[in-house]
């Protein structure tokens, strides 16, 4: 039978309809055609969706057809279904939220990770989908001029023959470490703080306090994922310091002092300290260099979330806000947030050999089947260590793509359009008499309020609903602290970072805020 | 000034160097043809990538460009750098782990899911990526004949108007539960063991035996990522029990029962139990509906863990191994490995109103800027209280792309062709003195070794390595347990399941073991 094997198999009965490569290209050009349709048309859509819940869920039939439809006619359903029915994330007037950065090379680069289909979990298995990653993220920590030992090197390159670049790319801030820690690329910021959760709370059960009740250090206004990833650790509230914050929103690094002081001498241990670039609210930044100095004397985990604001680092009059990060442990950004990178693509970096080892302790697991000789020999980097999915797909790809397309001075126009827009509607704002900054400008976001509003934003609230309901641009809201203790009050967000937002598009939305306004005082009577 | 708002604006100096509809159109068919031609010789090359260490890595420059570069440069390195690295995952030879399929209807849903760019973290910021998903999910879960109570509306379509569909689904299993659970889509299987552990704990905790550790119960079989799981949740190793496996290795039921009854009589509260559906090491199908009962009785959150075997379920006759999972809570598979949708695609279902709420409030934190008219008056989902990450894409759609492009019958005829394939396989090796079958075959699942090999398997694995060496197919391992209580054995795995696997392809494989076989007793003198 050895030359024979297998034969004779029943001859295949139904072979499953797969698309040929030809029948893919073409529908592929028809798709693509579309997608160039959809952003050539894309200013004429309302921004947020105008949808009543249920309609899409009711439009589809109630069961998978029992056998193949055309692609026609699923492109058609997206036409006439999916596509009324999105809030236009990448419209050039979205301005709510913080934006979610897509681009053209970007697209294609997931592209290619998709047609490819390989699956990183291993070096093995698939040795370029490791190796572009890494060196994309070394390629990352530099433009952001993080130090030395947030690559997997522990060396920036000298650039000496490459003046230009150089001059660019700025002096990255000096290692206070001198070994390797490197970078990964992760879902989302919410997976990066349990991520780094993971790796502190990996540190303290080693330690010899280990006995001491873990404390995490948060200040009102971090983002909700920390609280959520200290759920799911399983840790409870008390274990929670939540720091107030000063007059600029950002976390007091005195409070934070008195808070882990009472802590250790209650015999608690302070464990793990998130430090907020950028936070959600109103962009605020807490004191990065002196928090840092008080993590490193106290052996706390230092966490640096810089989910929207990191992308803003490639510019080097930005890394101001980001001196300290020398001595964090983690720090993470979303260039699926502002740099071009299509969702989803977060960047998660370790300072240091001890920091990424505790990151593979608290996430290395590996049963026999996962064996190989390449891991064994410790060569190579298994990320899958490195974070909670085991699968990976190939997403190094679309960042590689767009820093090639853009180059780092593309990149640095981009962030700069943004604040320079920002800087120009605060400046509006402020002259305007019939409103007041509800917060200070943070890069390209500006937070404002009709003036003398009550704290509950009866006014502010009803101009932004108009806004959204004129469907011309999509903003959102927040509630921020009173600094001096009074009432919490209302304020708008305006969130600019579209790809394609351009200055026209801060103007148009400016307009139809005023025009918004006019006939509020009987709208407000109304409501 | 307010109808001129914002003039003048400085005039921007830079603009970043954004892609054209048009060069994107250009770009795009460049990059379809080059994936048409991956596809079109994918079989010329070594299935598993042929990469020293670092090679990558150095050959891609040191630092990013200061400028752009034109796509066509972009595409090259990936023909020359990215492409000979790999391993190839679609090869229609890659035996190895499990396989992780795409095709090209998912591929096209995954490129526009890309393009749309948009964020379906909440109802509100577009309608359509939740509602396709929860419908698409809907759809599922009648596929696979789960119970009604793991749909959103808790009801499956009656189909009396479409007999055909109807018979071609078969009857779905009784739901034992009332009420509606519903479905989400998460990225990985080690995300919902995850996910289902954190809701697990969170109805634990509201419990009145809160104050009694919680023990979680695995097998020796079970996926690693529930120890990691379980890690992060931050309990040790003394909360697990691994309960033994039968001749199968299947979780023994009444070993469980002991278990549990010996926790129970320590204070100690069975919580969370993982049965697994199709196990990674061999394909053991943990006795479900025994499990089933027992965690019914003792309130013990039963999580099914059906990764790889559950996409087998939309085939009516392999149901038999479903059943019991009336009782489940929760229950995930992943399309991305079996049902020809991409990574990463895991549907995780909840059964029923009480689980859904124990998730729901695991994973709910609702920060002001999130809020939203439609989700503060209920009648929407907001995915984000589903998972650990708080920003989501449009994932639904790839999956929504390939059920539509194959249909119902599509999808059994591809699990039946891997199964009837991998049963051809098993008699070939079954007839052949000089091997032996290492498990019962599993769906398309075959494990084997050479006849009367040693337990840690010396001439198995130097065959192994000269198939993978030789490139015409990748086949990867695991060790099994003896049932008898004696050295546990290497096993060779033929995991069959690739989209393009065709029956010419196992022949293949199996003509080069046979050639790999011959000059073993040399070859491993020499090893």
């Amino acid at each position: 039978m050895s030359d024979e094997p297998l034969r004779p198999l029943p001859s295949t009965p139904d072979e499953p309809n797969h698309m040929s490569t030809a029948a893919f290209r073409d529908a592929a050009h028809q798709l693509v055609d579309f997608i160039c349709d959809y952003y050539d048309t894309i200013e004429a859509r309302p921004v947020r969706a105008r949808t009543e819940p249920g309609a899409v869920y009711d439009a589809l039939p109630d069961a998978p057809p029992a056998h193949p439809e055309p692609f026609d006619r699923v492109l058609d359903d997206v036409r006439e279904t999916v596509a009324p029915n999105l809030t236009h994330w990448q419209h050039p007037s979205f301005f709510a939220y913080f934006p979610a950065n897509g681009s053209f090379p970007s697209v294609l680069g997931d592209l290619l990770s998709s047609a490819l289909g390989v699956q990183g979990m291993l070096w093995q298995t698939s040795p370029a989908c490791t190796e572009v990653e890494t060196r994309v993220l070394d390629w990352l920590a530099l433009m952001l001029g993080l130090p030395a030992s947030f690559t997997s090197t522990g060396a920036h390159p000298s650039l000496q023959s490459e003046p230009e670049l150089r001059e660019l790319l700025g002096e990255p801030l000096p290692a206070v470490r001198d070994s390797p820690g490197g970078g990964v690329i992760l879902s989302t910021a919410s997976e990066a703080v349990l991520t780094a959760l993971s790796a502190a709370l990996e540190r303290h059960r080693r330690s010899s306090e280990s006995v001491q009740q873990p404390i995490i250090y948060v200040s009102s206004q971090s983002h909700s994922s920390v609280r959520k990833a200290v759920n799911i650790v399983g840790l409870v509230p008390e274990n929670i310091r939540e720091i107030p914050t000063d007059e600029r929103h950002a976390m007091d690094p005195a409070a934070l002092r008195r808070a882990i002081d009472e802590d250790e001498s209650n015999a608690c241990r302070p464990v793990f300290v998130c430090a907020t670039l950028g936070t959600t609210g109103s962009g605020a930044f807490d004191p990065l260099a002196e928090i840092a100095e008080l993590c490193e004397r106290r052996r706390a985990w230092l966490h640096v979330d810089a989910a929207w604001a990191g992308s803003a680092f490639v510019c080097p009059e930005q890394r101001g806000l980001l001196r300290g990060v020398q001595s964090a442990d983690s720090f993470s950004f979303n260039p699926h947030k502002w740099l071009l990178t299509n969702f989803d693509c977060s960047a998660f970096f370790l300072n240091g050999a001890a920091a990424r080892e505790h990151l593979l302790r608290a996430m290395s697991i590996t049963p026999e089947y996962l064996r190989n000789a390449a891991s064994d020999a410790g060569g190579v980097i298994d990320y899958r260590d490195w974070h909670i999915p085991l699968g990976r797909r190939f997403r190094a790809l679309k960042l590689w793509f767009v820093l090639r397309h853009y180059g780092v001075k593309g990149l640095q126009d981009h962030i700069r359009t943004h604040c320079r827009q920002a800087a120009s509607l605060e400046r509006v704002i402020d002259a305007d008499d019939r409103f007041e900054l509800a917060a200070p400008r943070s890069m390209s976001l500006v937070l404002f309020r009709v003036a003398d509003d009550d704290p509950a934003g009866t006014h502010s609230r009803a101009l932004m609903d108009r806004v959204n309901d004129s469907g011309r641009a999509f903003l959102t809201h927040t509630v921020l602290p009173d600094p001096d203790g009074g009432e919490a009050r209302f304020a708008i967000r305006v969130a600019i970072g579209g790809a394609l937002t351009r200055d026209e598009h801060v103007r148009t939305l400016w307009q139809t805020v005023l025009e918004s306004l006019e006939p509020l005082p009987t709208a407000t009577k109304d409501s």
